[in-house]
């Protein structure tokens, strides 16, 4: 290859690192809807929050009108041991596609969460130990959020009890023990910890977990033990908040050499890496100063945007937390077994799910033995190993890249590579074995879920 | 924290990466003894090592004269894809260990390998394909290597062929998978597909092999199957002047800030990083120029430098490979299977052997425990979780800063952190069930090997 003029990899410096994230509710003319209380179906107070959240991080929930909120000196220092994270020029892939496009790649997976969680854990964490609570419970699927949420408890000294998904919890042992490496207890939900816990197993036995019930049980033991409080690594505003610092270094890297994109792609499972990555480019386009293709990648298995209901819904099984209108397959949907890849929540973030229902994104659902595909082509030209979940954005920008070389035109594809692929092995074995199908479920199915959707007054 | 004047991370830009390795064999005044024949004992012509190596690869073997050998296009190419690494100030374990001393440590786990070893692997695999190969055979033990390799191989479009150490292969199905992800065939070690592997197996029914076994196997089939070479991953002069782009980055980013190190810390396996790390320091060392303190890590279970002999010895189980003059434990040496620190190999380069002889080099031995619980702390204050042959290096940072702590010393202590421990959560495991011990060989039990080291001439 000729000398390059973009480098492969473009680090901003660590003086460039944004001191401030970028809150796009500020700028948007529908505001997403507030979160209900599950009981009386009336907005949330601040107080009623305080109960679950930590003070600061229901301030930061329910603010949508400050379009930039300073980021405390203590998360900038713990920012600055594993970010900037680099923007990669594809070359590598573009060469092997053969296409005139040029492809860039935000990669957030240089840390030991192995993914971009870290950004609000850390956040999150922080905020638990100015109020001075003792320690913090969350749920885990996959375990890349319980991963970041233990490292960012473990640097601030605080308790850390994480609910793992009991599939994830047996087929995961290794994300497990990288918890208890950094001091974290691990409970497989649903347990008999939890009345919540006990109830589920009660109607259903031998159930393997969801998202939704190990949220719930985290929930009762955040607000039934003094000094703790729940925090969550997807779906809320004050996530999406923190994931912006994606965004902001993705834009500034951008714009040190010039580069404007023609679209950029992320996958979205409860929406918390998309909201980040778009997040200065939707301000952006909100504020009318520049227009972009904004993607969302779902699975085909778990097609909330693009197959769901745009409704309150609750956001756990259990039905404590605060309902939240969004892009939903019901609370109790859960993807068949044999999906592998991540991305399993019903529910969406509800800013992203009130940007797509105005119109100024698209949503695109990709069936699972396509992403692995995708996944392995990136691997073995871009040497990065991806995660089964940041996999669904490679496989789009693939596709698009793919359309650039039909048509001829260069446009520039910047896409979100949330995290690797180290601790999903099972599922790539899957994939090499063929073992893999491609099940999507049917509009009988999904509507069994969507008539069990809360009923709203009016 | 206060400003730093220091980065946390101090990134070279692409264009200060180093275009050619350092060749440390071209200072030193005593060179390296010659790899001699197994059957004749006599130095090993070019000619006859090209049997079994790449080509230009057997030169650079024998190259050791010219100080700097340039790093090919398409190399510098793929470096650029995870390098420059990051040397990173560790604020937070100084901060935490209260010491006065100034911790850097290079990173070198930052790609899919998860280690360095890739550093070695693509100029391997560059050479090969070249040379016009079909493809290579290699062993790994732990996995990093033979991860590398795949990658490597799958980047130029090359067969690999990769022996695993069958207890490794049985207790890392996702390192397997890994390799499969990017195209290897992998065999578990010793196996019935080659005459060397029948044998050892005929020998020794039950064994669950080791490095010395699966070189054997790799060679074999290297040398019997046309348009096919062998490739290794540590010990050869070669190896350990590729992974010298560690140390030539480590000295420019050092450089940049005028920071002068007084001590280099490296664990010791094969030699590969600890050479390649010290590399220009050395070089240093060896004219004159400066002096600073080199530190070799070890497992007290697998002592080859602070217990074993400097002699000729066999690379392999199975004495097919060439003799070469190193600090070795014999090449029947395995250790004790609660050994879980990586780390295993018998012998030690020839390159730091002749070093470590002259005395330009210290060395440590380290029990297990003592390296895990290294390990643990680093991972909660620094983020990193670290490889456990990494973790013999921070064990002594760590021990060096503590004892600065108590002299009141500043001093500056540089050292390599040469992988990820996504991988080795199995030994994490028994670490934290407490179910790993410091088993250290006995004398009388080294003697037993020592006693079996080939009979030379004169």
């Amino acid at each position: 290859m000729a000398e390059k003029k973009i480098p492969y990899k473009i680090y901003l410096n660590e003086s460039e690192i944004p001191t401030a994230w970028y809150n796009m509710r500020a700028d948007m003319k529908n505001k997403p809807a507030p979160l209900l209380h599950p009981g009386t179906h009336q907005p949330m107070t601040a107080e009623e929050l305080g109960g679950v959240f930590c003070e600061e991080l229901v301030r930061q929930e329910l603010n949508d009108t400050d379009p930039y909120i300073a980021i405390p000196q203590e998360i900038q220092d713990f920012y600055k041991m594993y970010r900037p994270s680099p923007l990669v020029r594809a070359y590598c892939l573009e060469e092997k596609l053969g296409t005139p496009a040029k492809i860039y790649y935000k990669f957030e997976g240089n840390n030991t969460s192995g993914s971009h969680k870290l950004n609000s854990a850390i956040a999150q964490a922080y905020y638990a130990k100015q109020q001075g609570l003792k320690g913090v419970t969350t749920e885990t699927g996959a375990g890349q959020w319980g991963t970041a949420l233990s490292m960012a408890c473990s640097y601030f000294d605080l308790d850390c009890k994480v609910f793992m998904v009991k599939v994830s919890y047996e087929q995961k042992p290794f994300r497990r023990e990288v918890m208890r490496t950094y001091g974290a207890s691990v409970t497989p939900s649903p347990s008999t910890t939890t009345q919540v816990g006990q109830k589920i197993l009660a109607e259903h036995p031998g159930t393997t977990g969801s998202l939704g019930c190990a949220i719930s049980e985290a929930v009762e033991v955040a607000v039934s033990n003094p000094g703790y409080r729940y925090v969550l690594g997807s779906v809320l505003n004050q996530v999406v908040l923190h994931q912006s610092i994606i965004g902001l270094e993705t834009k500034a890297a951008l714009d040190k050499y010039n580069i404007k994109p023609d679209m950029i792609i992320g996958c979205a499972g409860g929406g918390s890496n998309l909201g980040g990555l778009i997040a200065p480019f939707m301000g952006q386009k909100l504020r009318g100063e520049a227009d972009y293709r904004i993607i969302a990648v779902e699975p085909a298995s778990c097609p909330s945007f693009t197959r769901g209901v745009y409704a309150y819904d609750f956001a756990d099984t259990g039905m404590v937390c605060p309902l939240a209108k969004m892009y939903t397959l019901g609370s109790d949907f859960i993807p068949a077994p044999n999906h592998a890849g991540g991305l399993r929540y019903h529910g969406m973030s509800p800013v992203l799910s009130q940007l797509y229902a105005d119109g100024f994104m698209e949503a695109v659902a990709v069936p699972q033995t396509s992403v692995f595909e995708a996944a392995e082509q990136f691997a073995r030209v871009e040497g990065i190993l991806p995660a089964p979940e940041s996999s669904h954005a490679i496989r789009v920008a693939i596709d698009e890249a793919l359309k650039c070389k039909e048509t001829g035109e260069e446009k520039t594809i910047v896409f979100g590579l949330t995290g690797t692929g180290y601790f999903d092995m099972v599922a790539y074995e899957k994939f090499h074995e063929g073992q893999m199908d491609d099940y999507v479920p049917t509009d009988e199915e999904l509507a069994v879920f969507a008539a069990k959707l809360p009923k709203m007054e009016g």
